[in-house]
């Protein structure tokens, strides 16, 4: 199995249909760790393959390298901790005499975690020990019409994109695709960050029986958002991750993609798509 | 002029007419510094607007803060610097009595300023600053006809997303679009370090007269890295922020979007447009 399209059992489902079961290969994604001589530079999630041009090439986008010979040695290394082992997530480079290290301010950490040799099973276990709330136990429950309904119910709302034609969108829904607030930004974590400050600043914290419903992709990143904000079910337009799904499934979270009316696809926890 | 979707003039071009001039709405791009207690945490590049909710919703996803009175106050500051003004870009938040400060693992900073009031100005010359290379010289040509082919012959390249159905790409394309290098990622960001790291190791930075095409929209950090490579020409499927234009105009990068054959917008620099 390549780690670059890993294969999962999914649920694809036609409005007005039973479900058929199948396998399908997702988009690859695991954190990478770039060091440079030993120090820790950056985390960041990435699909596997070609690793060594992506640390290189972070490196040149931030400056620290321009020319081949800048860079001497790159090899995987073994993670931190005691039972440290390779899992190739794990990059360390070796600048060439003369070429001053980065400073602290190149640093892209979107989730560092503290001990292990930094595969997706660690940083699934980081979030789940980090969040105060527990999804897998919300009642929510939502049929199939409204979930596909919801791609267009937020595109409707999108006030920026229409001026602008490219904007991302995360909007909150409840069980019935009444939409709670929508929020616009041209990052995808943004867009969500801010449904989930709204939701803070209303006194809404944990987000029980919502659906959140993203314009792209469905990443890692975007499944710990809805985890931390106790979040039940969460829809994308477009394809999710490989660890998204597998947040997704360990996290108690029902993760549905390419949601196209009228189809979709069921990642996880498929019991609250109603009739499915 | 609103600063989520700011106004400039654009060159709408279709393959065998006379391009025509507009002024054109773009995604508004400004970065946000947000603190916590006045200690910097993070800058993100935002649309502007929401900003509470975002720094607030930022904190949630980070596992800072779970409920509305944890936070007590939110307000707008001055910059760093002596010159300090309020760009309305700096926002500084202030935890409740007993709630732990985000440590430092707590960190997203894409761009960091050393000393500004956190302007798109500023971000602008700081990256100017530190490319070595210049790619306003470039003798880059490019018939109208080899652009609006480029989307096609990256998607047909595409082998992870034929598999998967959801990957952005980054393509490098000489000025004839023959396709150099194609990279695959889950991340916009890491697709274009692969095509960067892949042409420091081969030994051609600068990448003069070469086009680098993205699947998805051009961002401030994908110039950014464009810029960084010595590339003087990046052209996207969607559409660009207002931030992205604005360092593509300073940097004589040709920024080019909505590339759908057959039509195109062209951002900066369409002097390497022929027939344009």
């Amino acid at each position: 199995m390549s780690r670059s399209s890993p294969q999962r059992r999914v649920w694809r489902l036609r409005v007005g249909e039973t479900p058929t079961s199948e396998r399908d290969a997702l988009a690859g994604e695991e954190p990478l760790e770039i060091r440079v001589g030993g120090r820790s530079l950056a985390v960041t999630m990435r699909t596997p393959g070609d690793d060594f041009e992506l640390a290189a090439g972070f490196l040149v986008s931030e400056g620290v390298v321009s020319q081949r010979n800048e860079l001497t040695t790159m090899k995987y290394c073994a993670g931190k901790g005691d039972d440290a082992v390779n899992s190739f997530n794990v990059l360390d480079l070796a600048l060439a005499a003369g070429v001053a290290a980065p400073d602290d301010s190149v640093a892209r950490a979107f989730f560092t975690t503290s001990s292990c040799g930094l595969c997706g099973k660690a940083s699934i276990d980081a979030v789940r020990t980090r969040s105060r709330f527990e999804v897998r136990d919300d009642p929510l429950r939502v049929r199939p019409e409204v979930v596909v309904s919801l791609p267009s119910r937020l595109r409707g709302a999108q006030s920026i994109f229409d001026k602008t034609g490219g904007l991302h969108a995360a909007g909150l829904f409840d069980a019935r695709g009444t939409m709670l607030v929508l929020r616009e930004d041209v990052g995808r974590h943004n867009a969500v960050d801010k449904v989930l400050g709204w939701a803070l600043l209303e006194g809404r914290l944990p987000l029980r029986e919502t659906i959140l419903m993203v314009s792209g992709r469905a990443s890692f990143e975007l499944v710990q958002k809805a985890v931390m904000a106790g979040v039940a079910m969460l829809c994308a337009v477009s394809a999710p991750s490989s660890l998204a799904a597998d947040l997704a499934e360990e996290s108690g979270v029902t993760l549905v993609g390419f949601v196209r009316d009228p189809t979709m696809v069921i990642y996880t926890h498929r019991q609250r798509i109603i009739d499915a």
